[in-house]
């Protein structure tokens, strides 16, 4: 381990709070915090889930929600849970599908909707990958204690209540 | 407004945390909510960006690291402080700068690299912008109380530098 220090500067912390001055609003400093911890959290996943398992976040991500629905989920729930447009989805199928992990079958009573379903091989490459990575996601974030982890959990929930309000209220 | 379901089902709600199931550790479950508020935030702001001023989050958060650098940044300065590649950050560079917001110039003493810069346009340019997204940014983080929002910040700043050491010290 190299020495760290506690409070490095403005000038070498390599990461979005860079941009910060000392009059931001609090609310500022707290969205470029968590971007920060998002993008950096999100990118040693990424890098691992490529040099061990020669995939991606968003590929595992699709394949985590089939898991959890062995009927299948509709394209439009996909993209609804992700948070990713359709097109986006389609790729991440046709990759998935071309390494038999995959199915895309026809909806009963909706002819225009298509369904996404893991195959056997793909619920099993999912278990496999998902077990190393909730490893990765553990180790990452054993730097707060299980307390600590419950609060940020809880003030995120919190959150992100306030924020579902403001998009399905269009109040601000 | 509508009217809020407190806990809504795991089934309506439209996020990554429809992945989770009853067994899943407490931190897989704070990394999955921690990445649907940041979506969620970055997603409504993004679209604001996009509605108001005809730009998007990752040109407004390029123009905020070089409003603070008056003098310029380098792309490896850049790349390394927004997270991404420097062919990304070359893509947007040659779109503002197309729209005269910023210049490319030489750095003295190192005849290899390129230096970016925001014009007087564009500096005015995200002065403009700034004021209105930190408005936005506060009444997002608003459901949040000040003491609230300063835990919330102070938690994530436990994680980042525990996350920053695994980085640098290699240790997990």
């Amino acid at each position: 381990m190299l020495p760290i220090d506690p409070q490095p500067s403005p000038e070498t912390l390599a990461d979005r709070e860079t941009r910060l001055d000392a009059n931001d609003h609090t609310a500022l400093k707290l969205w470029l915090r968590m971007m920060t911890c998002r993008d950096m959290i999100g990118g040693m996943l990424q890098r691992r889930l490529r040099c061990e398992f020669d995939t991606t976040s968003p590929r595992f991500e699709l394949m985590a929600q089939l898991a959890r629905h062995p009927e299948g989920l509709k394209m439009s729930q996909l993209s609804q849970r992700l948070m990713v447009t359709g097109g986006n989805i389609t790729a991440l199928a046709d990759f998935l599908e071309a390494e038999g992990l995959l199915v895309r079958e026809p909806v009963p009573d909706d002819r225009r909707a298509i369904r996404l379903r893991l195959t056997e091989a793909g619920q099993q490459r999912f278990g496999t990958i998902a077990l190393e990575h909730e490893r990765w996601v553990v180790s990452l974030f054993d730097g707060l204690s299980r307390t600590e982890q419950q609060n940020l959990h809880a003030l995120l929930g919190k959150l992100k209540d306030a924020i579902t309000r403001q998009a399905s209220g269009g109040a601000h």
